[in-house]
């Protein structure tokens, strides 16, 4: 049928030579598990449901409608009254890069909390973008006092500073309280990272004066990957709204972002990227459940079940990788690596037997802890139970002879 | 249950202010839509079940087999052989900004075929990131011959050209063989667009020596917006791995994308960001549909459905925007816009009546056009009556009177 014209192949000329290959041909197969790792955690049925239901278009009114929930719902999840909140389009990885992108002019001083992953990123992602990147360095499972964090910031004057409030690869909670007023007194940006931690731990963004903050959709808000909730305090739009070069990424441009989800006060619309439809619908549905069930009970019942987790571990005789308690992410635990054992057996055993993800460690933490997470949907004490009989189970036959 | 500790407010002190939203305790509500536009089209069944299935993890080896799947969907759907062939965690943007991050270096010429949104849009992501940005101008519906295309390369040596193959602002499919040896002629990759064309329109990749080519997911393909297929040749990957400096975003840099995708022949994938699980899953089931049809036959099926779209458009009086019929997109549509009659006017008509989108242009076509689409699972006969139905209507019911 193709047909040979004066343009050539692009209406003809058609010599199709690379066949349908045949993995093409057979069916989707993906296995049931249990996803007890740092995320993406288990979606339950109910937003499944809303991520599969038939789309509607980017830019319809009724688009418009539900981008304006999800706005809505993340002030509540962040406890912030910030215009400037929507949801990125991709993980947290996009909403780092969007935050330092927008905020950060080439040249400009950032400082960056390194005590795991999340603040190696951070620094890789700003130096790319030309800026001068300090760093405060811990090993993972350290954390910063505020006068640390105030030495940096009078020493280096940066106009960032970031901080992993959940730093998953440790699995430690960081105190927030009084950084944000420190980083005013130097007149610096609060940027912090709560992927990990949103919904699990208390985190108060206006009362604890955050000037951005961005979370992911797959953790404890159960959502698949792919969206990733941002806030920006009028400090933030301020820095981000008068700078002299534009933002090196066009996608992540936050004057066009912010007209996509209707925050700046204009009144059309203009079309900027295609936005994840299935993405907000689920995200919608997922920000609902935490309205309906309220941010100071799941804060609670995140602790509750990971205080039976940590008692279970113990009583396994495994040790914790955070000491101090109130330290430790509700989350995502940390065990030290047992003596005796090779993690990546323990792991490869558990997910064979049993049908559950835990995970070593990631970026500095790689071969210091093995890691449980119990988020949202999946946070309960039967998951739990479910999680120290596998563990239990793996501890007696994975045990090195040499051991 | 919040507790106060010495750490404060992170456990404990908690004092949420902000109850939750109500709307956010109501249900999610979309109606149902015929996405008669330039995309995102209907999600028909089967890849809605697809993407609503449960997730597994985004570093699970059977993820990685869904993923090779995708990749070898991906080289069947592009015509090619290259092992550079992946998909992309966001919409056809990010593939326009991977494209041109990873390829140019700050201070490299570069030289954008404008004749619509797209070119637009590329000089300026190149112009953001230090490219020295050269163009070739038309207006919407005007296509650039060889000749143009080689004097240009010669005059401004770019180290990428760009071209859209499919044009959706304006309706134009454009002519690409040749142009890659043209290129290459003068040391120049050749970066085309397809996010409009492929599936509808002829494309082979190797076949018409593309450099680095990239889709959108929720076109033709019909899969959900927030992934979109890209694929690099050997030479464009000489290009990108030899680089001096950096890539700007460390989320679109290929160094770490290829290994997330398997394609950098390293025994251990490193965890780079999160993908979008269900996405995959989605993409994968719309890559089978097409493998399943066969290209020759899709291509064939969308010619013949335009074929008969704009027969009845031409019955109705109205005039096809591009008249030579061997340019038009058979998968977008795009009609000038009939004297007497407020554009906007016929699209909020025919969507209060008939709940089908159709759209007007887009950047610089805006105003100049009416766009229909029929793309994929849309792409039948029945569809294009009941659009030239609810036209037929539109038109009757919106006459001006001054006209």
């Amino acid at each position: 049928i193709a047909r040979s014209t004066k343009h050539g192949v692009h209406r003809g000329m058609s010599s199709v030579t690379i066949p349908p290959p045949a993995c093409m041909l057979r069916p989707l197969e993906a296995p049931f598990r249990y996803l007890f790792g740092p995320g993406p955690s288990n979606v339950p049925p109910r937003i499944l449901a809303a991520g599969g239901r038939p789309i509607i278009g980017h830019m319809h009114s009724e688009m418009f409608g539900i981008m304006n929930d999800i706005k809505k719902g993340i002030q509540y999840a962040f406890q912030t009254s910030n215009n400037m909140t929507l949801a990125m389009s991709g993980s947290g990885h996009t909403a780092m890069e969007c935050a330092v992108f927008n905020i950060v002019e080439p040249g400009e001083s950032v400082l960056v909390a390194i005590n795991g992953i999340w603040g190696e990123r951070v620094a890789e992602i700003a130096e790319r973008m030309g800026a001068k990147v300090h760093t405060l360095f811990k090993t993972p499972g350290g954390h910063f006092t505020n006068a640390e964090i105030e030495q940096a910031l009078a020493k280096h004057k940066p106009v960032l500073f970031f901080l992993a409030h959940g730093e998953s690869s440790s699995g430690l909670v960081h105190p927030v309280d009084g950084v944000g007023d420190i980083c005013h007194k130097y007149n610096c940006l609060l940027l912090v990272d709560s992927v990990a931690s949103l919904g699990a731990a208390p985190l108060l963004m206006d009362q604890q004066n955050i000037d951005i903050l961005y979370t992911g959709s797959q953790k404890a808000l159960n959502a698949p990957p792919g969206t990733a909730p941002i806030s920006f305090s009028e400090r933030a739009c301020h820095k981000m709204f008068n700078r002299k070069t534009k933002p090196v990424s066009y996608l992540l441009d936050m004057t066009h972002l912010s007209n996509y989800w209707g925050n700046d006060g204009k009144p059309e619309r203009k079309y900027h990227h295609t936005g994840p439809v299935s993405g907000f619908f689920a995200l919608r549905e997922s920000l609902a459940i935490l309205a309906e069930m309220g941010l100071e009970n799941s804060w609670s019942h995140h602790t509750e079940v990971a205080e039976y987790l940590w008692k279970g571990l113990e009583d396994l005789g495994l040790k914790l990788f955070i000491k101090d308690k109130d330290l430790r992410l509700p989350s995502v635990t940390t065990i030290a690596i047992p003596e005796g054992y090779d993690w990546k057996e323990l792991l490869a055993y558990i997910m064979k037997h049993h049908q559950i993800e835990f995970t070593g460690g990631l970026g500095p933490s790689v071969g210091m802890v093995l890691r449980i997470g119990l988020m949202g949907y999946n946070c309960n004490k039967a998951n739990a139970a479910m999680a120290l009989a596998a563990l239990e189970d793996a501890l007696k036959q994975c045990r090195k002879s040499k051991a």
